[in-house]
């Protein structure tokens, strides 16, 4: 059996003070797992805080090729992991082995695109306007501007993507790639994972000589407020419910030193039918968008929560066939009891709500999900009823029909902040409504175009983020090579030696990096 | 004498619906200018928002060459103000006319550097990963993004630079820029120089015809916290006190959607004296480091208002030295009588406490400041005195001794955040202290060798800004063309048809921008 030892991890060490043991769960038979983690106490949060910050200093200052080197061997150790491992992953989210293993890759697929980026060396953001000592009326100095880590980064694992938005997900990667040491509190569903993830970056530290405590780690319950309280603290990453994520922006705004908070929390994310599609392919739409709705049991920041089409014939066709494939779905397992009860509270306030109707799905019963579909009055959303507004996570949906394009028009600027809205349309649907896009611009993070919002491309030009409430910041992406951004802050240079400055901003351009050189971009040396 | 009409500048008109009055007053005589102002009332508060919100979706979807023409017209606009109007601004704020026209020279070049960035186009961030359908085991979707602006945005004029960080400053014009509406809070002290200034705002917007509403102001008192919680702000610009900075914030963070606040509060810029360059030339740092603390009258954010020196013969010569500079300066007038008394109540707090020695200044009477200079035992930085993190604003600093460079690290270790640092010091000083840097560039937005950090220079590679509580966010600059990222956010399209796509993005790339197009930098089109 892989040793999972369930203590902290402290500055490349173990440390379990607390006496406290939680139980790493199996999430579709309830049982206890052989794996007790200890719960951190309040000394090893502050140990954890101040591991990182001793490291800030060095781990920033490595060449950004250091750092990719640090990403890419934890690639290699999480690619290394064995079967073992996926099954355990499995056994504490009841995530199929599949998926596990498709995720896993994507994990540490996102590592190696860091640590492209790291070598590509854009996100230094170096600019460079030189001395102009002849300018009148007064002479201009040396100027040289490039980006650094804010400093530590506290990291909470989400639930439903164990591995790529956990301990070795998207913030840890976007964070470590800053410069940034990190803090990861353990999402308390998937323990022992986060254990095993743990060691292997720890094993990746250690091959490529990264400074102690640049990744720690802890576990327990109500450790993440005093995390994020931590003065060490600078910056936090967190994919999870609304509520929990307005929690931590509130300790992080009443901080002496206030610090900005990434919170991914709560998005519908509308999907739209123009009309040429649901009369050209009504019954093959109907068809894929049942398929997203419970595409890994709807456990997805991108699952359609709310479906907006025009009355008419080809709506209601639409709406049968519709019910008829969420009625056949067979029930699935969630990623843990707590999500079972808040997906059976979710979808018993849509079914007794005036207004909402329940289409189609067995009775939610027993230890599995079951897919559901309503539909609700348009003038809920109109009125800013709130169940139109909070996602409800797992395998449901909810129908709006409008009227005309004026009621289309009204339905979608109720809505508050989304990660994504799509457009489902006919080449000739989207040349007629093309005027729903500034106004989707303007509520969302992702516009897409006949597709479906689950699957969430990790590249350069993703964003996985929007306005508020998807969102605590709109300005950041927590998927995608841009997630680096929300850890980088500039820092300027006026009149320095070359010889003593940053490599990224000497003349002879020794990282080879496109400069921004009074006021034109370049990658050559600067002949002083 | 020049129409000052004392109402709200809303939607492109004016409204003055509020019976109370602010008069405009002479900085220097304190008596009534013959400007009077109506106070906004919280209805004009809520039509300037929701101007700007309506003016929002227009203004944004522009091309950026057509908001270049806009900030360029502003330009022009503010070059044409004739010299009653530097009359005004000089009674309002007692800055000389020689400053105030220096400060409105360097209040257009900066709408057109602005101007020079939205033509340029990287501001745009363009990246876009084409479709891979032939990908194993999944194909890629095509994924294009770009930034668009935040929405509207609420500046709040400085005192102490009526032009350049005020109606027409940085913030409003990067807001701009980043095709965000404004409604500017004008500050109370130089109300009449905002009037005039905002006229030459509208006639710019007129001639360029802008939406109305991409430019708004109200006046007033205790209107600015009613502004920052209005739902149609998305982001706040401030220059002020940390008092004001924080109270801003909290605001900010308590609305229903949280939003973020630049404030560029309380820095005090911290300048160190390497011993080779004390040795070198003591009596030359002296005169200069005396000519920046009394730099228009000490009222700059980048005053060096704390002077760190290692104990030895040069730093006692130079510390007489600088003595004889500041008792021998005369007094000044400061920008209003609120500022005076703050710096009376400064310099008091700083006199009557135990550690801290008055060495030179005229005993602090009448409606001028005294120059004043003071030596701080180094145990009250190492302690954490609040009298030696915050700034006094006015022509004052502090000097401080330490022993060695083992107590000069932990001085500077103990300071806060700055927006500036200085190092003086011979080549070799820079050199041998060279270990100072890293612990200076988390301390600090700009690190500066051999100059003083006021004058701030308007350009790419400047950063005004630094971590808390300098500005309470450590991202963003308030000086230079990086100003544009705060009010700036991404937003992805997916599989979107190329002709309906935002120009940025079209295969043919009409704005012939540089984009990340599969990784790799390129300004060319794309062939499909």
């Amino acid at each position: 059996m892989l040793p999972v030892l369930g203590q902290q991890f402290i500055a490349g060490a173990r440390s379990g003070l607390g006496e406290t043991r939680h139980q790493s769960v199996d999430a579709a038979s309830g049982e206890a797992l052989p794996y007790a983690f200890h719960q951190a106490t309040l000394e090893e949060v502050e140990q954890a805080a101040l591991a990182a910050k001793s490291a800030f200093g060095p781990f920033r200052q490595l060449s950004p090729a250091r750092r990719a080197e640090f990403l890419e061997a934890i690639a290699e150790e999480l690619e290394a992991l064995d079967q073992e491992f996926v099954a355990i992953v499995s056994r504490e989210t009841a995530l199929p082995p599949a998926r596990i293993q498709g995720e896993r890759l994507r994990t540490s697929n996102q590592m190696r695109l860091f640590a492209q980026v790291l070598r590509r060396g854009d996100f230094l953001g170096a600019r460079i306007d030189l001395a102009l000592p002849d300018r009148q009326p007064l002479p201009r100095v040396d100027l040289r501007q490039y980006r650094i880590g804010v400093g530590p980064v506290a990291v909470f694992g989400a639930s439903n993507f164990p591995l790529a938005f956990s301990t070795a997900g998207g913030d840890t990667a976007s964070a470590l790639a800053a410069g940034c040491p990190v803090v990861v509190k353990a999402h308390s569903g998937h323990m022992a994972t986060a254990d095993l993830v743990g060691c292997a970056i720890e094993r990746a530290a250690t091959r490529t000589s990264m400074p102690a405590g640049v990744f720690n780690m802890i576990f327990g319950q109500g450790v993440g407020a005093a995390l994020v309280a931590h003065p060490a603290i600078q910056a936090v990453g967190f994919t999870g419910s609304l509520h929990g994520g307005q929690a931590l922006c509130k300790i992080a705004a009443e901080r002496e030193q206030p610090i900005p908070v990434f919170a991914e929390m709560s998005s519908i994310n509308p999907v739209i039918l123009l009309p040429g599609a649901l009369a050209a392919r009504g019954a093959t739409i109907a068809g894929e968008l049942a398929g997203s709705v419970v595409l890994g049991a709807g456990q997805f920041c991108t699952n359609p929560g709310l479906v907006i089409g025009i009355r008419g014939a080809a709506f209601t066709a639409f709406t049968e066939q519709l019910k008829g494939h969420l009625s056949a779905q067979a029930p699935q397992t969630l990623l843990n009891a707590g999500g079972l009860l808040s997906y059976q509270n979710g979808i018993s306030a849509l079914a007794e709500c005036a207004g909402i109707t329940h289409l189609a799905g067995q009775p939610q019963q027993g230890t599995k999900a079951q897919a559901q579909l309503f539909k609700a009055d348009v003038n809920l959303l109109l009125e800013g009823h709130p169940l139109l507004q909070e996602e409800v996570f797992g395998p449901t949906t909810v129908l709006i029909e409008v009227a005309d394009d004026a009621e289309l028009k009204r339905a979608l600027q109720a809505l508050r902040g989304q990660l994504t809205a799509t457009l489902i349309g006919e080449p000739g649907d989207l040349r007629q409504y093309h005027w729903l896009v500034p106004l989707l611009e303007e509520k969302v993070g992702r516009i897409l175009v006949n597709g479906y919002p689950t699957g969430v491309e990790v590249c350069d030009a993703m964003i996985h983020g929007g306005p508020y409430p998807a969102t605590s910041d709109a300005r950041g992406t927590s998927v995608g090579s841009m997630a680096i951004d929300r850890f980088l802050r500039p820092l300027c240079y006026q009149n320095y030696p070359d010889s003593l400055l940053p490599a990224a901003l000497q003349n002879v351009n020794p990282l080879g990096v496109t400069r921004l050189v009074n006021g034109a971009w370049s990658s050559e040396s600067i002949v002083p």
